[in-house]
């Protein structure tokens, strides 16, 4: 099974959506999906799971020195899809979260867990209003299934700006990324990355509808604005020089496949020059490409370097599984 | 690991959620959880999820003749929590849903499945937004993990009589539920039931601010009914011989536990008598019982039979579990 082609067929078979179903603003293939109430508001909506041994060291303790604390199982859990909001420039609401747990699990670690996700719910602003518990069984051997979670957000998009898709980019527009990028697992930076709500508001109140396209990064800087270009029709070009490292990440071509940043990728109307770093929260803003044409046949995103142009499309997590 | 332990604990840590976040009319403990929207619009929101060799006979299959065909699975998966919509006289307005599946899984069948979970959103008018899917991996004996699915449903409350909630029973109230109960493993019913949503909304309409209470029969008639009763600081006492059972269901107290029912157990004025069936749908509306005051140390529900009076409290799935 490979999930990118799954995600492409669902993403085909939505294509129709909108036009049957009057809620429905936008569908599947986005950050977010966002809906429309019977009243006309806009909503974001956002689902997203946490595999253990996938997204987490397992197994899961209650021990603060373990390979993976409750406290941090909890807080990526919530983190990664209120950084689905960030990137659609919109504030956390409202949570739901969902946990399958071995039959032996302990009741207190498991107590434990949901209080983290509410705390963690609480902090970001959506309190955990619903979930669901199931026990799973263990495998003929005695070793329990992996834990699974799933945590989905209900957000509200920014009310000047409304919801930001990453199909808007436009020839000409400027490429910005929040923060630095790599080394995240090993760094152990993606179990305690700061969704990018703040720098998203601002940009949304500062660039208005000069923010033409935003995601957040999850999967590695190539593969992901790869998808922005692909689905604003466009090329994407990076500048290697640009590319923003955190400390101790040295090669900047693993770093851009690296994947979990979270960091916000924009595409933003050329005229608009961002200051170097956001003012609200002090977080780092770099300029590091450029929107060009589509060219058939040609990489969704490049990235130039002093010995040439390398293809950057396929950098990133998902061509590591089977 | 018991699942009722763990939820008592959400609930009661649930307690103050609304008095500290406006945007939460009703937390965790009801069928669904009720937000207003920046604008003041409410909906409902409900997450549950779907277990292989918990929710349904494994594995899936794509052959219609498996034990557990990919069409039922998937009919399943949104069947339960939109009926939990119907519990709260609401309309299922968009679903968002997530898989973790054993990273061999065949790719049609994994396919097939999120079509298959599409389409049954569409049937009930909640189109599939969003979603996400990550593999697991198998255990030390190469067996895969069970396939665990998550579905979360928005909805919207009925225009004028707003959300429903099971706390609202009064002294007094008829005790109606809809259907029949009973069996639902062994027919094969826990499978092809169909949520009461127009029966719910039919019951909305007619009685207006007169239905006090309401929910869903998932895990068992005299556990569930417990469960109105203690929201709604009351007891309720139901009649043996009024319990409509399914044809070929001939224990009315092991009908009583059997669980997965989804059928609508409601709270009514007094006053109002309702019609033997619904006029829109046909579906038989039955009065099984009363509401009695809560009474120190006596069961939260109990039938009355001609030799006595038995405790139907605990008659229900939970106490199956290890």
């Amino acid at each position: 099974m490979r999930e990118s082609g799954l995600l492409n067929h669902i993403y085909a078979r939505s294509a129709g959506l909108a036009a049957r179903f009057p809620q429905v603003v936008a569908g599947p293939g986005d950050d977010c999906a966002v809906i429309a109430s019977p009243g006309g508001e806009r909503l974001l909506l956002k689902v997203d799971q946490l595999i253990e041994g996938r997204h987490f060291v397992g197994p899961v303790s209650a021990r603060a020195d373990a390979p993976t604390s409750i406290n941090l199982v909890a807080r990526k859990a919530l983190a990664r899809p209120i950084s689905d909001i960030a990137a659609s420039g919109g504030t956390p609401w409202a949570a739901l979260a969902t946990a399958a747990l071995p039959s032996n699990f302990d009741q207190h670690t498991a107590d434990e867990l949901f209080s983290a996700m509410a705390r963690w719910a609480e902090h970001w602003g959506c309190p955990l209003v619903g979930g669901d518990i199931a026990a799973t069984e263990p495998d003929s051997a005695g070793r329990p299934a992996p834990v699974a979670l799933s945590v989905t957000i209900v957000g509200v998009p920014h009310r000047s700006r409304g919801p930001v898709a990453r199909s808007g980019a436009r020839l000409g527009d400027a490429i910005y990324v929040t923060g630095q990028i790599g080394g995240s697992f090993d760094s152990g930076r993606h179990l305690t990355f700061e969704p990018r709500l703040a720098e998203a508001r601002w940009l949304c109140a500062t660039l208005g509808p000069d923010l033409h396209a935003m995601m957040d990064l999850s999967d590695g800087l190539g593969l992901d604005a790869a998808r922005l270009a692909r689905a604003s029709r466009v090329n994407v070009e990076l500048d290697a020089a640009s590319i923003p490292l955190h400390a101790g990440v040295a090669d900047w071509l693993k770093a851009c496949g690296d994947g979990e940043d979270y960091e916000l990728l924009l595409a933003v109307e050329p005229g608009r020059v961002l200051p170097p770093t956001c003012p609200w929260t002090g977080t780092p803003l770099t300029r590091i490409g450029v929107v060009q044409p589509q060219r058939e046949g040609s990489p969704a995103c490049v990235v130039r370097t002093p010995s040439g142009v390398v293809d950057l499309s396929e950098a990133g997590w998902e061509h590591r599984e089977p």
